[in-house]
């Protein structure tokens, strides 16, 4: 690219960092930002640096927060003895978005890892060990990753666990609501046979 | 979505202001800046206001630039007497990488459209009437869209440049280099045939 303007080129460079920005859709952005007002590019810019200075990590279940608790971890109204163990701070929110649980979450940051170097000490996972080890937790629910990454953080988390009289469960893989059976795949169809759940309990939603 | 924290809600809704940015490639963006030193952040943000702040546009062809003259006008190499108009600094910038265009550019800021609101006196067409009353321009080629709006606007400037001693002409349009002939638009291949060149001429690159 020819660019006329060093300012432009920087701007262009900077934006095609961004994780799925090309070259071409930051330029595009970039011509977008300088037919703006420049106090709309201000608050955009402003926005980015405060969230980046003044967030914090929940320091009962290291989720992303504007304080040192979390909203989930500092309401009552939660069922502090039900901990969902997820990845990252997404999963949360679309746990959320379901309203279908009321206990409280464990954000681990990521999960275990050899080929990207990410061992068990670079994840959130000892103070998880402690809390349970403290007796105030009745049931750790695995939300993780169907990948080995994701079993080897669940099983490696669940043999810490056990003999600490915490129940261990694993949210249920299966056919997905409004899914073809003739199109699912074989290990999804197998897992779904294997874990049935009683009739009609199991059509609750 | 529900959000752990305002500062990040802030941030996507920004990021989901941009152009062909959804909500939820907003929060991926995020939360990898989340991920990114303060620095790097900081030198991103800085470039985007830098960009909106310091830019200038070019005094003699209206092109995004450093300074006050863009380099291109600035250039003692460039012809001066002929002149490019294209519709913003993207269609310069897309000749330029040509390499086959030795003259300079005058960038009009957009084309006229009385749907969007666009009239005339908008755009930046005033100084190119003046540049080619002031006889030093030889030859103005329009480079704008092949839109009604393109067509529109180039029609508008070569009436205004009409007794004027200024050759007009159009960049042009015909079959892409490596199309089929029968998958061409029918329009396309029409004018082509029309706006035939001599051979072997016309077949120069």
């Amino acid at each position: 690219m020819n660019f006329s303007s060093r300012l432009l080129e920087t701007a262009v460079n900077e934006l095609a960092r961004l994780p799925g920005i090309g070259r071409k859709t930051a330029l595009r952005l970039a011509l977008h930002l300088l037919n703006r007002p420049a106090e709309e590019v201000e608050l955009f810019t402003r926005s980015l640096m405060a969230l980046r200075q003044e967030i914090r990590r929940c320091k009962v279940c290291g989720n992303i927060s504007d304080s040192d608790t979390c909203e989930i971890c500092a309401s009552p109204k939660r069922d502090h003895a039900t901990v969902c163990v997820v990845q990252d701070t997404r999963d949360v929110m679309a746990i959320e978005n379901t309203g279908q649980f009321a206990g409280i979450y464990h954000v681990l940051g990521g999960v275990i890892s050899p080929m990207e170097g990410i061992s068990p000490d670079d994840l959130n996972i000892v103070p998880l060990i402690e809390k349970s080890s403290a007796g105030t937790i009745k049931e750790v629910i695995m939300a993780l990753p169907t990948t080995v990454e994701g079993d080897t953080t669940a099983f490696y988390i669940y043999r810490q666990l056990e003999n600490k009289g915490v129940a261990v469960s694993v949210i249920a893989r299966g056919i997905a609501i409004g899914d073809d059976i003739e199109f699912t795949d074989e290990i999804t169809l197998g897992r779904s046979i294997l874990n049935r759940t009683p009739y009609p309990t199991g059509m609750q939603r």
